[in-house]
């Protein structure tokens, strides 16, 4: 059995390299994508493998943690993402199914903002 | 030693229960705080307590899920909070130090928003 840490790895790699069938191979087959910020789920292999194959732009991502409970099945990536000259975080928490493969996937896209007021006296910006 | 896990299931039960002895106890004295969304930092166990006693609003964090990476000394947590009728999520990403402690705290405050056109055909909104 391959570690869900290993398949989620070879995800990010495929998506990168737009390997859509390498990528496919990651996915259970009724795999579960959710972004929780607008609401929106893609259900299955087939849907989300398309939702990445039609994502606009010249996007890239590079994984800057991972962390993986191989106890409880689960993955999270912290990742930083470029769409030409935007760059964005990217947080993604990874579920497995028996044979490894990924069962379901929760994205979330914080967005830059500018701080309230109040705390400038234990704060530094950076 | 206390493991990371276990450190940051405290950090958030004295957060909640507003214990901000035992709050501090879970950071180490250097303990690094970064929010990237607005760029802020705040150094040390002495102002980051400050922060979290002087934080406005009768907010509750309820940890929805905890990823625990015991061999690189790494936790996530996913939570949902409430600041009066207003929800929202966070993700917080805890490296630990040599005691158990936490080291550094990484969080990051996704927010709702619109999605774009163009995947409707792939998507449903719940």
């Amino acid at each position: 059995m391959t570690e869900l840490r290993e398949t989620v790895e070879s995800y990010w790699a495929a998506a990168e390299a737009r390997h859509w069938l390498a990528f496919g191979d990651t996915l259970a087959e009724d795999v579960l994508f959710d972004l929780p910020q607008t609401r929106e789920r893609i259900r299955g292999r087939k849907r989300f493998v398309q939702f990445n194959c039609e994502y606009p732009g010249d996007w890239h991502i590079r994984v800057h943690r991972l962390i993986a409970d191989d106890a409880s099945g689960q993955v999270v990536t912290w990742s930083h993402a470029t769409v030409g000259f935007e760059q964005k975080y990217a947080v993604t928490f990874f579920t497995g199914d028996e044979e490894g493969r990924i069962a379901s996937i929760t994205e979330f896209w914080p967005e830059a903002y500018e701080p309230p007021p109040g705390r400038e006296h234990l704060v530094e910006r950076y």
